[in-house]
């Protein structure tokens, strides 16, 4: 028969051995029972939506996928009016116009789910065309008070306090102060957006490069190196605030984000994030068009070069095309795919505590299969994962079976064990075997587990 | 501004409100934490696959979702080559063939992902073009005992049993022993399939159809009435078995068959699988050009109406389309969404134990927030689902938020009880209140929750 080559597609190619899998799954669980943790509320949407409420906003169109049928059929819009979703918070939006009536405010909601991108994939940065995003959002109706910018830097220390990936920092900044500062400057309202993406360029760049685009983009001489500085320089969240208040400019956005700014540093404390792990930084430029209040970003401390691993920000209006009611809001998200892919390759991924593949039962004479199973009744009925291994097999390669999985326990029993009455329990990985009675077996298993 | 409306398409419409969500992802949870008790390690695959694979069994192109960009792209294969898959086992056969040099064998996987059909929607049968499926497989190389067919009835059941529907039956038929049949039945080879398609509609259709049907398939006459009985009686597993054995038809096909089907009745019950959760059933005639062996379809017993939830069977080669190497497997199915739909509808979905909308700590007075959230931290240390609503708001509208969201408990504290050092449990369901010391605020909030 002719083969067909067994292959992915470009960019939806991250698929996992089950061992990786698990760890990827791990990383799920642990974003999910934080989130909830926090109150929030799991919603999951279709993968396709109507391409019009996906452009709504502009989306480049581009980067979207359509979807066709393979061969010509009638009547089925998904097809001739579907496409991916290429990110959560569209859906979002159209979730909480749709539902606006049967949803209590502020909606605070978190989804795990796949997006999909028409971007040329690149492994070494972690971009890929189908990847997870860990959205989590809180959404009032026509107002939501400052605290809730506040209480998302907790959530994400807590999510990654638990994954345990080291040293992290959550980079906070807030676009009233910035555009305050660019106020106060003397930056023209209209050059503000070119100026703003040229202040995001700080790190990559040299000052002189820098310095040349804000001339270019209209900043004054004497303004562009102080506003450099300012965006640039590495100071702690008390300095930052020191620095912002010494600048001292009269106009209102700037007071306003200022103080707005200092209320939240307050509030964060309060809700327990220790000052190691977050920071005010006036170099977090991001999301110029859609962001209105505190702005996200977190890092690795030891591996800056991975680069946010979740961002976010205050929103004015989530659902402006789909609703009249003004629904103001704040979000993050997490690139879990690249977060996982770049974890594994800094080898920041720990081993599991616990493994699916925990007990095999091995089976050196199938006459006593009864005997056999009823033993795996009694593991998985106290909770333990537990194969029994079917085929008729020499205990070695059952055993080779077991290693290759990565089980921790195997069990080994055959005619003289039953005629005792006992059982052996091997620890595969300290290989180390003792024997136990066979009505006994949970306890001790569990105990070695718990290593 | 113009707005556009906010809506789904056509088939891609089982989104829920959260408290659904929870209730679902309950659904997969159970489903999830049952396979890997039985040792199913998890596996997911990219949403869309190259073209060629997914219709190299010959899958019917018109009910597959291709991908296009919206807007013309180069260099993108997933654009031009790719399409979405419409089941697992199509994935999980292009899977193996991959990695058949990293997997260990037998390799037992689950993978509870959503798969895409371009059929036609139908609410009421629970069908939709975009839907969960959770499967799991078992696959050798070059062989599988007959004991992983009898393995899988007791996996069904434990899911089942946990999930907590009612009393279902797993009915479980034989492809060799149907093959006999039809052979001492006289029934010519290549009228097999044509006659099998008939059988399978004993159910629906009269017997007099099915009489008729059989004879224009060219069953003779003498046979027609004696092999329409045999498959459409209705009998126990004894008497399904007694009943073989008095055909006793001299075929090698049948008498392997019968004897492969007594061991594995003999094994699913050492399994534990009680014989009411199960019966020998030769009513169950499906996947004709595909299984090999064993064939289950599960139904709720008091439900007929709602049809199989959970169906497969065992063959004899996953991926010959894809590899040279024989890997004989046995797998099922479960359609999550439609058992989700199907099991609302006949108001069977038990009220969660435990929702993550558990505590609402409630906030009298802004000045007091500090403590608030170190109440909240506390019992978010201790595993409790705590949202601190953020808004200022009366009390009254803040209980009638709770109301909504369905929470369990309620804090209430203002300046008298921080006064006494105390706070208001309020028990939202039986609309009772007890006050205690603000530091012992877990415990009888455990309690509570426990209830």
């Amino acid at each position: 028969m002719q083969k067909v080559k067994p292959q992915l597609l470009r960019g939806f190619d991250q698929e996992y051995l089950p061992a990786e899998q698990l760890q990827f799954n791990h990383l799920v669980d642990v974003t999910r029972r934080n989130f909830e943790l926090f109150g929030f509320l799991p919603i999951e949407t279709p993968s396709a939506e109507r391409q019009e409420i996906l452009t709504s906003k502009g989306a480049a169109d581009k980067e979207i996928y359509a979807l066709r049928r393979l061969a010509d059929a009638d009547d089925d819009d998904a097809a001739t009016k579907g496409a991916l979703r290429f990110d959560l918070t569209v859906p979002l939006a159209r979730y909480v116009a749709m539902r606006e009536r049967e949803l209590a405010f502020p909606f605070r909601r978190y989804q795990i789910q796949r997006v999909w991108r028409g971007e040329t994939p690149q492994a070494n940065k972690g971009r890929f065309r189908e990847f997870y995003q860990a959205d989590i959002d809180i959404i009032g109706r026509e107002k939501l008070s400052y605290l809730a910018e506040a209480e998302i830097p907790s959530v994400i220390y807590s999510v990654f306090k638990e994954m345990a990936i080291g040293e992290f920092r959550i980079r906070i900044n807030n676009r009233k102060v910035l555009k305050g500062l660019l106020e106060g400057f003397e930056v023209q309202q209209e050059n503000a957006a070119s100026v703003l993406r040229i202040l995001d360029k700080t790190e990559k760049e040299s000052s002189d490069a820098i310095l040349r685009s804000l001339a270019s983009a209209g900043v004054l001489a004497k303004h562009a190196e102080p506003l450099y500085r300012a965006i640039s320089e590495k100071r702690d969240t008390e300095q930052t605030l020191g620095a912002l208040a010494k600048f001292g400019f009269a106009n209102e956005t700037f007071k306003g984000g200022l103080e707005e700014l200092k209320n939240i540093v307050t509030a964060i404390r309060q809700f327990g994030v220790p000052d190691s792990a977050f920071a005010i930084d006036l170099g977090v430029v991001r999301g110029l068009d859609y962001y209105t209040g505190t702005i996200y970003e977190t890092a690795l401390v030891d591996y800056p070069e991975i680069g946010s691993i979740c961002s976010g920000g205050r929103y004015d209006d989530l659902a402006s095309y789909f609703t009249s009611t003004r629904l103001p809001g704040v979000g993050i998200s997490i690139g879990l795919t690249r977060l996982f892919t770049k974890l594994k390759e800094a080898n920041l991924l720990k081993p599991l505590p616990r493994t699916p593949a925990e007990v095999l039962l091995t089976t050196m004479d199938h006459q006593y299969l009864d005997k056999y199973l009823r033993m795996a009744a009694a593991l998985r009925a106290a909770g333990i994962n537990t194969e029994v291994y079917l085929e008729t097999a020499k205990l070695d390669k059952q055993l080779q079976y077991a290693s290759r999985k990565e089980f921790r326990v195997a069990l080994i029993a055959g005619e003289s064990e039953f005629a005792s009455g006992v059982v052996q329990i091997k620890d595969l990985a300290a290989r180390e075997s003792r024997t136990v009675p066979i009505d006994n077996v949970v306890a001790p298993i569990r105990e070695l587990l718990k290593k």
